[in-house]
C-alpha cells in the first residue's frame, strides 16, 4: 500500500473567506505581522502499490477538487506515471 | 515576507468521518481500492522574514490546531529557531 497525499487550493485571486477569518484571528491574538492566510486540505488516500498518478489525477479532476475554483497538486515519493496492463 | 506552510491532521486514531465519507465517494465512482482516507488542513501563512519557528508553533497551539485531537507539522524552507532580539 501507499500514501499519496493531495494537497488541494483554492486557485490564486479566488476569494478565502476561510483564510481571512483565520488571518482577522491570528491578529486579534498579536500576531499582527501576518499579511495573508490560505486555507486548502490535505488529503492523505491509501492506495495499492500498483496505483498510478493518472488514476489520482483522475480522482482529482472527478471528485475531490473543484476544478473552477480550486488547483491541487500530488505530493509523493515514488508513482509509476501509468498502471501497469 | 517568507509563505509557510501548515499541515494540520487528525491523530492517528481519531475517527476522520471526513475522510470515511470521501472514502465511500471514491468507492461509489469505481475507485475500489482505495482502502484509507484521511482529510486534513493545509494552512499557508504569509509572515515577516524574521518570523521564527517558534512564533508559527505558538499560533498553531493556541489558535489553528486542536491540540487534543489533532496535531501539526511546519513546512518551510528556511526559519530561525528563535526570533533575532
Amino acid at each position: 500500500m501507499t500514501t499519496v497525499r493531495v494537497v488541494i487550493t483554492l486557485k490564486p485571486g479566488v476569494l478565502d473567506a476561510q483564510g481571512q477569518a483565520v488571518r482577522q484571528g491570528l491578529h486579534a491574538l498579536g500576531y499582527e505581522g501576518v499579511s495573508e492566510v490560505r486555507v486548502g486540505k490535505h488529503i492523505e488516500i491509501t492506495m495499492p502499490d500498483e496505483a498510478s498518478v493518472d488514476e489520482i489525477s483522475a480522482m482529482c479532476d472527478r471528485f475531490l477538487a473543484n476544478p473552477l475554483i480550486e488547483e491541487w497538486k500530488i505530493e509523493t515519493d515514488a508513482l509509476p506515471s501509468r498502471r501497469p496492463s
